[in-house]
């Protein structure tokens, strides 16, 4: 008895026990192949934003599994990422294991109070903030926020794609500012927007920090590797929340050599926006609705979600369903010409059944 | 002035701004260089606890940079962590990237009162507690830990490699939990202290968390792979924080081959019993008085520890100073037979001349 309450104390000592359970996120292959055991294989993963053409990762020396991450090495993908993100220096940004660990820090940045979140929009937000110990309110626009201290949303916005005006952002930044509340923009899939949406350039003035996902365009999700661009109080602080060595040392060295490939960046995003059109004109001759997206993915809206999500699993595809809204799917980017042709079929297949 | 203004109330809702500087850390050969120039090549670091045999990294799927680490993935790396550090089952086992940045989360889950730590000890404890918010007291023992909601030792103790018995530790912990509070056993070097001395066993009862490493003992701190063993409600606690893939695609893989390779294990402990007798033998020889340590160190007291220093770094040999502790020096393995020569010529001759 007295061993249980013991416990309960230490963690209850924190709020938003539900958030403790795992949210449903894109990626999960296995999960897929256990909900279609007869699929033919290799399955093929559209369930997320990944670029499906990775950054190509070259034998990596044996030091950087071996030895501790380096001050001069952090130091370094600070500077590059600064540079390729626009943030004002490399004091601005903080580098992490991804934006995902960075989310709950930037969380707690602010004292426990009213969040808002866009809805729909990355699941994590709400989590993450409820986590931190705030009351979470979701709006479905910019305009619909209210009274806040701490702001998340997504620009371009998971999984319909909106995108945000610099200008609207900006103005609710400025909002804020007048009460010390902090604006979250998570830009996971700016790289692949219209320029000139990005904040990065405006987060000295100190209440807005923007995050920034390396996995995504450069296709290297497992490396593990974020950015947070913030004043430099700001990313001093959560860089001391993350404490020495929090990037890995194969981070740190495919990073900083992806980061500064401006050639590749400006062919990859060229590749990905004419990939994105063909998958439009393939979901399109299907009957879709495509309600919008990404040049990494597509949003589509239809009555038989639940039977085409059933229809490409059967036919060893994976795509990403909402159980929060069940007319939606997301279709992410096939690999290669195989996977573009065995879509296709399967969606004209359905087509003809439907 | 209201830009600033309201930064300052953002960030200032944690307190502890002095622990967002960076402490002093071994592993920073490019800092080694920096400070000796002229030294010969290849430069030797005897500045860390790391192994410097590591576990061998084949040759990785490509998949595991790509890819984002799956939730199959990370289960199977729990249970196999939770068997080889014999924690009682994988549900109580949190895995992360590095257990440096489960230390924050370890001190958060307390509410902010008072902390002891251990002294001299690793230096991060006292950082990270007053971060999550507590006063912080240094004891120099188990028997001078006064009253605190938190406790934070390492067993074997860095730099000294006091080993503290399995009961005085349980003892402790009794008495935290009539008062709800949190033993924290960093266990890093725990891997090659002798058997029967780790909590990992005794972490149900809701107040011990045992923090694990991989990287010293398998040579791999690039790769960022640490667990805390804590009962389920805490164990799910810290996942939550961390997120979905906290540990990166390469960590899983490496890890999971690695923690069950329970020969190669074996052959390692004995193979670093025998290079820490080694090095004390050399140590000795050069009449370097021998503290104590753990078999992946070894910590010395010289009056003449700065003149040591500098002659080993002209020599190209880093080892780790204490700026705490003035006459203490900390060396690390050496990797290879060539390292282990140039050790003992560097430390005779500093006998010679001294």
């Amino acid at each position: 008895m007295a061993k249980s309450a013991s416990a309960a104390n230490i963690v209850s000592s924190v709020s938003a026990r539900r958030w403790e359970e795992p949210l449903l996120h894109g990626g999960e292959l296995a999960g897929g192949r256990r909900l279609f055991p007869d699929a033919p294989e290799p399955f093929i993963d559209l369930s997320t934003g990944i670029n499906p053409n990775p950054y190509p990762v070259s034998r990596l020396p044996a030091d950087v599994f071996a030895r501790l991450p380096e001050a001069d090495g952090l130091a370094s993908l600070a500077a590059i990422a600064a540079q390729t993100y626009g943030a004002p220096s490399a004091s601005h940004v903080a580098a992490a294991p991804g934006t995902q660990i960075l989310l709950p820090l930037v969380a707690a940045l602010v004292r426990p109070g009213r969040a808002a979140v866009l809805a729909p929009s990355y699941g994590e937000f709400a989590r993450v903030a409820a986590l931190a110990g705030h009351s979470v309110a979701e709006a479905d626009g910019l305009a619909a926020i209210g009274d806040a201290q701490l702001i998340l949303v997504a620009n371009p916005n998971n999984p319909d794609g909106r995108l945000f005006a610099r200008n609207d952002l900006m103005a609710l930044a400025g909002n804020l500012r007048a009460h010390g509340g902090l604006l979250v923009v998570d830009e996971a899939f700016m790289d692949v927007a219209s320029s000139g949406a990005s904040l990065s350039a405006e987060v000295s003035g100190g209440n807005i920090v923007v995050l920034r996902s390396f996995g995504k365009f450069f296709g290297l999700a497992g490396v593990r590797l974020g950015f947070a661009l913030a004043a430099p109080n700001i990313a001093a602080r959560l860089a001391a929340m993350l404490g020495p060595w929090a990037v890995s040392g194969p981070a740190l060295a495919i990073g900083a050599k992806a980061l500064a490939d401006a050639a590749w960046i400006e062919k990859t995003r060229i590749r990905l926006e004419g990939s994105a059109k063909k998958l439009d004109g393939i979901l399109t001759s299907a009957g879709l609705d495509v309600l919008g997206g990404t040049n990494l993915f597509r949003l589509v809206r239809t009555d038989a979600a639940g039977e085409l999500f059933e229809h490409l699993g059967r036919a060893g595809i994976l795509v990403r369903r909402f159980p929060e809204q069940a007319n939606w799917l997301r279709f992410g980017l096939p690999a290669n010409a195989r996977a573009w042709r065995r879509l296709q079929i399967a969606l004209a297949g359905f087509k003809q059944s439907g």
